[in-house]
């Protein structure tokens, strides 16, 4: 299924989060195609002090204690800090019992390591993940300008258009939680790749799915379906789905095989001006404003290729 | 299908438009469910010195000229007059060749033969259905709010959830064009029936169905046909779509049979305070803002069943 | 001091409050500049069930129960009510004891008395005197939008710029009250002629303004005095100013006597998109913003001459 | 005059800007109670690449080429950047011939050095001097929370109330850049005291307050009188006002002799939801809002008094 590709150096920016741990599992489970040259955390899911303890954890269960994991904002930029640990749990990784993490905190600031990893490489070979709220990479870009043009890509989840919104009727979590962030970074210039609700509202972990994860056998499988069996019971109740939705795996999972996914180039703003919509992440989905294309805005991914993908990969840690 | 059910007296406020001119088809050609006391003109579409044109031609289309129509507002309350000739026609009816009116407009103003009418009647025994920006009402309930709690209920074509937007990314035409007097109407108290773009959206005419009108061999069914063939060009070309959706008559087929719709009570708010998302109905479909229920707002309808009604009707004309 | 001046038609739109009232008994005082071709009430101040009252208790006090009263709008267009009682007392006209009305209220409504006088005079011979927020006004320019071009001038106490605000920190009252009203009044490009609180502040009852009210002797001086007295109860406990600010004489003193005031020909704009200054009239009065006059913003007044008109009319009733 | 005060430590974040040099001129000419731990410039006036070059200008002009001077973010956090060369030239520091500075500027960002120079010292003994756009100090903020409770006090070049704006209608300067910062700075719990247009428009370089700058004979007397010769040209053309006025050097002036400036304690809060009055200073002087006062907003100062302190400590350098 999937070709040769050059490889992704990416920074991960990260609030684990079940699905972020889905999600970084995924990345650390393919080093043919992607290299990890750090993970930052931010606040999201769960405050700071949760989320960069919870990055360390997932990369000890992958059997990775070597990646670098960084500490960044512990809010957003002009907003109060919004959690959801009605969704994720007290820990943001509700769900299978690991060990508190042994590897250490890098002690740089992860805007600083994002700025200085970005200026040590060739420009255009590093990519953000953004799996959280956007305040660290908005941070790192209005510290340190010089580095906006030398990032390849950002691959964002975030944002919604048909699905519209989940914390509110019209935004989702992560643009909502820091939406001067989201606006800064989509106003970069940068390439953007969005998934949206619209796409990870279809990567739903059915009970099948679910159980192939248990089945692998490894630490890893068994981790990935106690998550995922804590992380739906939220989408179930609210939604009536079939199972939880994974977010972020969309993010790495595009950098693997991006054949998986099917978008529109459009242009896409994001909501500051009125509480009402706040964080809407306004997509040109019909072309209409004649605004100029910003994003690669996902609709749609191949479910079953999804899951087949994740599923294999995990079974390699 | 259809239980007896109370006879419903009703205005239809109405900027035709082809599919305002098919609502009110339905309407004129359904005397059992439903009253007229009279329609009124507003602008949208196209300018009211067109709209109030079309209601006429199209009551004689259909052998009513008796029918009383009445020019309202000419403009929104706090915003320029914005037009759709791009999806209607220059006419606002193009399509079919309706003769000039000969039926005589009325005399009185929209506003006010809104108001004496509610006062007239019974309290509770009038129905609103409002096809086109919500000008005429919300003026009608400013000028006279002793009128507002004797409505009995304003079915309004309007707004969008999951389909989000027409004109702009974010809204649908008739609240878009006025946003204000749809704020008004939507925080009235009045109990509201809402049919979305995520209902109009399903009512698609297809090939086969334009044909079941041209079938019917009268005249009303002749114009169906041809109004339908303009109308779907705008949306096939946007959406890609099978078909010209029936925005409009949804409202006047759901005082027939309301059991072809489904749709949740919920809150629903008017964006009001931002450019970027003016116009948009927020709606509270997952209930996730303790905001209280507010209108009726459908998601689905039975589109064969909708179809079935509509057909059957036309040919009683 | 006053030259010869075409006699000026005018309506007066008010919501009586103390200060309303001595800009009617001012008008009524006058009939050699000023013909008062009907007085119409809003809601501000008090209740519009108060406000109606109010204006024929002011015309029965002057002697002048022929003048026709009209009753208007209850609410503002897209806002809630806000009242001042605060400031005006419950019955809005606290102060003096003056009977209940014999003079009849008349049937029609304000708004429609406001379109047939602009439609049956010449075009530009009414003049419109605001003196409460605009909601009248613009529910008749939105009702029938052919009197806006008959407009002769429309004289407005509202608004402020280097006072910035009394009801919120950067809004007046009667613009605060209703927003979308004063954005449509100011947007309708009718000559506009403004009495901010820079001017009306300037327009205080001292001591010896009242003293000289007061002996007049006639009871009109009398009950002058004492609305003066209960008015200044609140801005000398706010501002620690030396008496009240008469705001709404400044109007009909500038049919008599435009002479008294200075201004500027610049922009206004009204906000009506964020709730933390809503309502404020942002006046360009360093004209900055390139954006077209369309106001004459007075700044200034010569106090001295507005007392002395004032008393001086005062005695003739 | 003064009394014996304690030494205050301070940075003073500038983006100079005559008046910026002059505050920096009257800290580096007070050591007895001043210390300057850094300097550490903004984009602002003009881009950052210049505000850092005239910072160390006035230091080496000064005789004082040790000081520290860091540069900072050159944009504001989501805004354009918008600069204020038809106020202070194309440089910023149009006037005087300055030399290209020697002393080198500093290779840390100024928002490491802030958040360093906090946490190096004992808590509460840092004030932080604004006299720019307020980002690098929103940004340090965000970046390093644990520095908010370490601040003694921010004393800020910004805003207007009864002046209400300079660069807009309804906005100054410094907060317009950036309003996004501000309200970050102004929600911050730091105890803040502001020097809005109203404070600094009384502070007028007058021909008299000209002429004593350059009849001080040295180096720096003769810069002052030239910087504000031209700065004046700006303001005595749209206010007609008699002088420059000094808006930066209050910051400094108050922390030697806080006794020459009056204010209010009370609530203000930062516009950003609405364009046209983006980057107001809602400042609740009249204490209508009931909200928790967070800043001592000046209202006045004693000019003569300021001029004698700015020309007595000029003489020193
Ligand atoms: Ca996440
Ligand atoms: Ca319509
Ligand atoms: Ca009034
Ligand atoms: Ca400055």
């Amino acid at each position: 299924m999937i070709s040769a590709r050059p490889l992704r150096h990416i920074i991960i920016d990260t609030d684990p989060g079940q699905d972020d741990a889905m999600a970084i599992l995924l990345a650390l489970a393919s080093p043919e195609e992607i290299e990890i040259l750090g993970i930052t955390a931010v606040a999201g899911n769960v405050p700071l002090a949760l989320t960069q303890v919870n990055a360390r954890k997932v990369c000890e269960l992958a059997g990775k204690p070597d990646v670098k994991v960084y500490a960044g904002c512990d809010r957003p930029l002009d907003r109060t800090l919004v959690t959801a640990e009605h969704v994720h749990g007290k820990s943001g990784l509700d769900g299978p019992d690991l060990p508190d993490p042994v590897m250490p905190l890098q002690e740089a600031h992860a805007v600083d390591f994002i700025i200085d990893t970005l200026r040590a490489a060739n420009s255009g070979t590093v990519t953000l993940c953004a799996l959280g709220p956007l305040t660290n990479l908005a941070l790192a870009f209005r510290k340190a300008p010089d580095i906006i043009p030398r990032v390849q890509e950002i691959v964002i989840m975030g944002g919604a258009y048909f699905e519209v919104g989940n914390v509110t009727p019209t935004a989702e979590f992560n643009i909502y939680v820091d939406p001067h962030a989201a606006d800064i970074v989509f106003k970069s210039g940068i390439p953007l790749v969005v998934m949206p609700l619209d796409v990870t509202h279809k990567a739903l972990v059915t009970a099948a799915r679910n159980d192939a994860f248990r089945a692998l056998g490894n630490p890893v499988g068994v981790a990935a379906a106690q998550m995922t069996d804590f992380f739906e019971r939220y989408d179930r109740e609210k939604y009536g789905s079939s199972g939880a939705p994974l977010h972020d795996p969309c993010v790495t999972a595009y950098l693997i095989a991006p054949e998986l996914f099917t978008g529109r180039h459009i242009n896409v703003e994001i909501e500051t001006m009125s509480e009402l919509t706040l964080g809407m992440t306004v997509a040109d989905w019909w072309g209409v404003t004649g605004r100029a294309p910003n994003a690669l805005f996902m609709g749609d991914l191949d479910a079953d290729g999804f899951f087949a993908l994740l599923t294999d990969r995990l079974a390699r840690l």
